[in-house]
Parts: C-alpha cells; sequence; structure tokens
C-alpha cells in the first residue's frame, strides 16, 4: 500500500464490495488502516463502516470528523445506521445525532429507546405500508409511481407489502410472489396472509430469529409493544447477523474468551482473558487443597501423584462433553420439563458405561506401570466416580444457570471442571488414604 | 397422550406448523413417539420429516411403509427431498426412489450425483426462468398464467426470476421488488443484474453461505458445473440451515462430542464420547509419565505434587482460549498469510503479560502456603513459560491442521492440552529437581 499509488488504491477500491472492503480494512495493521481510511470517503460508501468489527469501527470513526460520521450513518437505512450508533460512547452519539437531519434523528432516536437486543434495535423503518381497501393492480400502479418520483422514500430492497388499517395498525403481509401472481383486480384483502404471531418492538432478538428459522421466513413486520401501529420491518439478513451473533458468543464464551477478541487490541485482550484465568486460578488452588489434604498418603506412595492427573482430566472431559451437549440444547431450546429427565439420565448411564470401560483401560495401565494391583482398583473406582459424577455435574449445572437467567454457555464450564477436578483427586486418594490407613 | 383421544391430538396436529410438530417427536419418548407417528399422516404432511433431526428421522422412516416414505419424499421441493434423501442407507434409498414418478425420480437422482455439501445438493429445482427478450409486463402475465393454469408447476415460494438464453444458459436475474416497481413496457434485460459470481453445483456449501452473508442476499441461482445451464436456485432458509450446521459441529466438535448428540440413543453416544476419551487418555498418560520422571523430588518435596496441577491447568484453559480464537478466525476466514504472524505476535505477547500477572499471583499462593520462596520461584517461572507456550500451541496448532485440511475443531483441542499438560509438569518439576540437585 504505497502512499504514491493512489489512483490505484482507488479504482481496486471501487471494484471490491462494501463486504470485502471492511474485510479488507480489519485484516489491515493498524497503520496501514490509518493511511487507508482517508482514501474510502465513507461517507459516500456507509455500508462499510456497518460491516466493520466494532473495535475496528471505534478505530475508524475516530479518524472522521463528527459531521462525516453524521453523513455516513444518515445515508444508511435505519436499522444499520442504529447498529452503528449503539456502540458510539453516549457523548459521541449525541455529537452525530446533533448533526443528523431532523426526521432521520427523530427515527434514529425512537430506535435507540427500544431495549437493547430488541426487535426494535433490528428493524428497519424503510417498509412499504398500503391501505387494506387496495387491489393488487393499484399496489402495483402505486410501487411504479413510487419508485419513479420518490425513490428516496422506497426502501433499498423489499420482500412483502404490508396491509395496514387507516390507524396504521397491521391487517396482514403480502409476500411480492404472491402479489404478481395475483389477478390485477383482486383485493389484497383477499391474498394477504394475517400474521398469528407478530413481531413487537420490545421482542428479543434471538426470540425473532428462532421465529424466522422455524417459519422459513425472509421478512417480518414488527409493530409498536404499545399502540400496536405497524413501525418497521426485520428481514432475514439482519436476522443471519443475529444467529452468526449468538454462536459466536456461545463458542467464544465456552472457550473462555470474549466475542470481540480478534480484532482487540493486546492490553484488552490481555486483561478480558486475565478475568478468566483468575477464576480458573481460584478453582485450581481448590483442586491443590484438596491433594493438600493427601499430601501423607502421597508421600507414602508417589505413584499416586504420577496418575492422579488421569482421573481428573478424564472427568473434566467427560464433564465437558456433557456440559457442551446441554449448553447446545438449552440454547436452541430443545431440553424442555417432559424431556430434561429423561436426557440427564441418558446422561448417567453414558457415565457409568463409559466409567466402567474407563475403569477398566486406565486400572490395567497402572497395574502394567507400578504392578499394583490395589493402584488398579483405586483408580478405576476413582474413575467410574468421576465419570459419573461429570455426567450429573455437567448437565445439572448449566441447568441451574439457565434458571438464574446467567448465560450456561460463560458460567458453566468453570463449574463443571471445578466439580470433576475436585471429585476427581478426592475420589483417587481419598480412597487409597482410606484403605492405606 | 393418552390413546383414546385421537380426536383431540389429531385436531391439535393440525394447528401446528410443521416445524412444531417435528420438535414435538423430538421431545418425545422413543415409545410415545412410536404412538404418534400414524396420527401424523406424513405422506400429506412431508415437511415435518424434512424438518427432523437425523436420528428421530430414521426411526420414523423406519416405521413408514416405503409407499408412504416415497409419497412424502415425492410431495417435497427437491431439496428437501434430497436432504432427506441422502440420510438414508443406500438399499433403503434405491427401494423409495423407485417409488417415486419419474421425472421427480430422474431430478432427484441427478441432485444426488452432485458431491455431498455441494450447491448441487442444496439447490431446488423449481424456479423461474424466462426468455431474455420478454418485457416486465410480458413477465407478470406469465406468472399470473401459470400461477392459475398449473400452480403444481410453480415454486411453493420464489424471491426472483432468471433470465436465460435459449440454450437456458443464465444471463442475470430480476427480483421481484425490481420487477413490480419497473414500467409495464420495460425489457427485462433492462433491469436484470448480471452476476459476477454464479454459483455452480460442485461449490462448496460453506462458500454459498460466505456469498450470502456477504451480499446479504436472500437467493442465487446455481448453474450446472460442466455445461453452465441454469439447474437451480438456492434460497436464504437452506443457507440459514447450512449455518447452523456448521457452528452446530464446531461448538460439538470443540466439547468433544459429535453434532447428533442429543437425540442418539445412549449405547451409540457412550461409543461416540468413548472414542474421544480414549484419545484424552493417551494425552493423560503422556502427562503422567512427565510426572512419572519427577518421581524422586517428588518424594523429596510433596509440596510440588499438591501445586503442580495449578500450572498445566492455567495453561491448559490459556490455550483453549488463545485456540479458540484461532479457530473460529480460520471458520470465518479472518485469518489470512497478511495477519496471521502479527496476530500470533499478539497472542505470544498476552501470553507473556498473563503469564508474568500469574506467576506473581501464583508464586504469591504458594510462597504463603508453604511459606517457600523456592517454590515461589519455581511455579512463577513455570507459569511464564507454559502460558507463553500455550499461546503458542493455541495459534500454531490449528493453523497446521488446516494445512492438513482436517477440520481444526475436531482435532486441535486435544494436541494443545497435550501441549500444556506436558510442558506445565515438565517445566515445574524439571526446574524444581534441577535447583534441588
Amino acid at each position: 500500500l504505497a502512499a504514491e499509488d493512489k489512483a490505484k488504491v482507488n479504482a481496486l477500491l471501487l471494484a471490491l464490495h462494501d463486504a470485502d472492503v471492511a474485510a479488507l480494512l480489519e485484516n489491515l495493521s493498524v497503520e496501514d488502516r490509518r493511511d487507508l481510511v482517508p482514501l474510502i470517503r465513507l461517507e459516500e460508501r456507509p455500508d462499510v463502516l456497518a460491516e466493520l468489527d466494532e473495535n475496528v469501527r471505534d478505530e475508524v470513526i475516530s479518524q472522521l470528523s463528527v459531521a462525516e460520521t453524521a453523513a455516513a450513518v444518515a445515508s444508511l437505512e435505519t436499522d444499520d445506521a442504529v447498529y452503528v450508533l449503539e456502540t458510539l460512547d453516549a457523548s459521541e452519539q449525541r455529537q452525530v445525532l446533533a448533526s443528523i437531519p431532523r426526521l432521520e434523528r427523530l427515527l434514529l432516536e425512537e430506535a435507540l429507546s427500544y431495549p437493547e437486543d430488541s426487535a426494535g434495535r433490528l428493524m428497519q423503518r424503510e417498509l412499504i405500508a398500503v391501505p387494506n381497501f387496495w387491489s393488487v393492480g393499484e399496489t402495483i400502479d402505486h410501487l411504479r409511481y413510487m419508485h419513479a418520483q420518490m425513490p428516496d422514500r422506497m426502501p433499498y430492497a423489499f420482500h412483502e407489502i404490508y396491509v395496514v388499517d387507516p390507524g396504521h395498525r397491521l391487517e396482514g403481509s403480502v409476500s411480492l410472489d404472491r402479489l404478481v401472481c395475483a389477478a390485477h383486480a383482486a383485493p389484497l384483502a383477499s391474498i394477504m396472509i394475517r400474521e398469528l404471531r407478530v413481531l413487537r418492538t420490545d421482542t428479543d432478538q434471538e426470540e425473532v430469529a428462532v421465529l424466522f428459522r422455524k417459519r422459513d421466513l425472509i421478512a417480518a413486520p414488527v409493530v409498536h409493544d404499545t399502540s400496536g401501529r405497524l413501525v418497521g420491518v426485520i428481514t432475514i439478513d439482519d436476522v443471519v447477523d443475529v444467529i452468526d451473533e449468538t454462536y459466536e458468543d456461545e463458542i467464544m464464551h465456552l472457550g473462555g474468551v470474549g466475542a470481540d477478541d480478534l480484532h482487540r487490541h493486546t492490553l484488552a485482550t490481555a486483561r478480558a482473558r486475565f478475568t478468566w484465568l483468575l477464576v480458573n486460578l481460584g478453582t485450581a488452588v481448590l483442586a491443590s487443597l484438596v491433594i493438600g489434604m493427601f499430601d501423607a498418603t502421597i508421600e507414602h506412595m508417589v505413584a499416586l501423584a504420577v496418575l492422579m492427573p488421569i482421573v481428573a482430566s478424564m472427568g473434566g472431559n467427560a464433564g465437558t462433553q456433557t456440559l457442551t451437549v446441554f449448553v447446545r440444547a438449552l440454547a436452541m431450546r430443545e431440553l424442555t420439563t417432559s424431556n430434561a429427565l429423561r436426557v440427564i439420565a441418558k446422561e448417567l448411564l453414558v457415565g457409568l458405561i463409559n466409567g466402567g470401560l474407563f475403569a477398566v483401560i486406565a486400572g490395567g495401565i497402572a497395574w502394567l506401570w507400578f504392578d499394583s494391583p490395589f493402584i488398579a482398583g483405586i483408580i478405576g473406582a476413582a474413575m467410574i466416580i468421576n465419570l459419573v459424577v461429570a455426567a450429573l455435574a455437567g448437565a445439572i449445572i448449566p441447568l441451574v444457570i439457565e434458571r438464574l437467567r446467567v448465560d450456561p454457555a460463560v458460567a458453566s464450564a468453570v463449574f463443571v471442571t471445578t466439580v470433576t477436578d475436585v471429585v476427581g483427586f478426592f475420589a483417587f486418594l481419598g480412597l487409597a488414604s482410606w484403605f492405606i490407613r
């Protein structure tokens, strides 16, 4: 990216899709990014901003003037504009909003007044609503007229039109394929679909995603939570973003990192991960305390120290297996009160089966290694105990955490491995010391 | 679900959406499911089959006659029919195909001839293609005529129409919103969009998902990989299924379980998880061998046995953090040769920073606990070494595994924890024995 070749870079940028420009910016080093930003003219390509990772966007926006940012935000569709605005800090947000034309600003302020992660934040305000007494022909004529005369009052893309009463309350929706296939004179009311479950501005975004997935929707209207008026539309591309974000959160949280870790600065990353490692240090010390209870036994029989990580590690892995299945099932709402008991019973049985098998295998290894049937018996018994406890902990802990309205993906793993470490060391060393005495 | 209330159950089933019937079936016990299946009349509600989890679908299909299954499959859209067919075993598949009317059968056999996880498997054959010399008005008239006269030759839903030349080669696509907004007399060629990147029957499904996401598509045409003829269309709802499946695989594999674990039978679950636990036992024994090398040192200073899991566990967690970030970035194609080195350098720095901090904290704890500056120094040094090595392993191992064309989510975790266990025990006990000698 030599600074001289500005013309070349410009030509290249023009040929790239907005999403690719965003990906390019994300992959550059901080310095190269700083050089590239002025060349992109973001106020003319606002969608690049909406596609950027949050950390990178913060950096890019800090390079733009308030007026430039405001121009970019104002020319985005409302859903993308809200998405960019909600990550700015409060004073930046106020400054940018103040520089946006009044009508657009009011819409954005209203959107920002809906709760975070609600349908109200996700929806765009641009939609096609027509009166309930129109026919198919009138509607198509209206669309053609709007498109030719006032194209900037049309959504950038739309898949359905909405039929409303004089109070702008939603009566039904007509997908465009139904519209183009219907007879010219047919009244809209005869082909529209009345929604049984209408999204409200305060509906949770994950619930929106569940509905889209179940019904294979590509768009859905949103009504105001109190007035019942039609205020926006959520499209599938926004829902795909929600789906991506939800999975991203789950994977990253299960791995003990924040969702935006990759593009964070080094110090911010270290600080965020430190917290998780500190919690883990606490549980590791707890496990060490358990080992410390049996230091006399270990001194007496050092083979125990050699083998003890095996029991704990197998328990930890078995617990993580069960935990993963339960966290997933909870996220997909596949665990109900009617099947939870049956699934827990299955986990216990799986723990018992694999516990038994690994009791034999690990016992055999210990016997061969230390030529001691005593140690073989102890490790076998501890293995069964720990794998059954691991199954129980991996199943029950996420259920309890979900009940406490905390995300099981964040908090479960550390509790489960604490349980399997403590139980693993306690069972193995405790049984040994009890039999030796 | 009392058997007497069949009429009630029937009324209930009719009121439920296909996806909800499928969810209901999945949540029932094996026995209740067997009672419910005959009441659903799946040949009239084939979409229920397409929505079911693979294990449950196998079970349900085993209850149906070949004729019933064939009737259900034949009335599905081709993409869903292929989805159901590809999970049957080869002889079942042949039997069912033989009972399907010839035209439909040929389409399905062709679809099954495309590689697994390809666009050819994902696409539906039902689409609207029109000649390149038609106008908007002619197209709408054609759609109205088809809809009125031969509705079963129309796709169930469509969002775009495709413009083809006389050889049925794709020239462009027209989204329905462009179609309804355009003037009656406008030629299609003037409003169609020429696709720059056209999907082929052999395009990989994950690449399809990347394209849909980047371009916010709701449908995309697929051309035959050799003839270049337009053969199908992929819609966003199928892509959402691919996205779900990909994430599901990644999360489950990182957790050491198979993607369909929840609905598997107990024995099959135990067997699948056994493999993963066996690999883990191997690595645990390796770690034990390292400990065994230092048994004399441990006998001399039993505090080492008490503290040694702390170093290994912190390394394992730090390695998993880095690993998660790298597996994610690889899956999202956010790691390129241009930024990989920079991200690895960041990981090393994060490892060094947190290694230093936890050296002080763990050292302090060890000092207080055992009143020994020697042990404190050893655990501190081992902590720094292990957290830096964990960063390196967590970053490099998924990159290498990806290069070997194996899914990093499946295989990386076990290698990383092996490295951090071995290095953790070796650094801690090795340093101690070296200084004691």
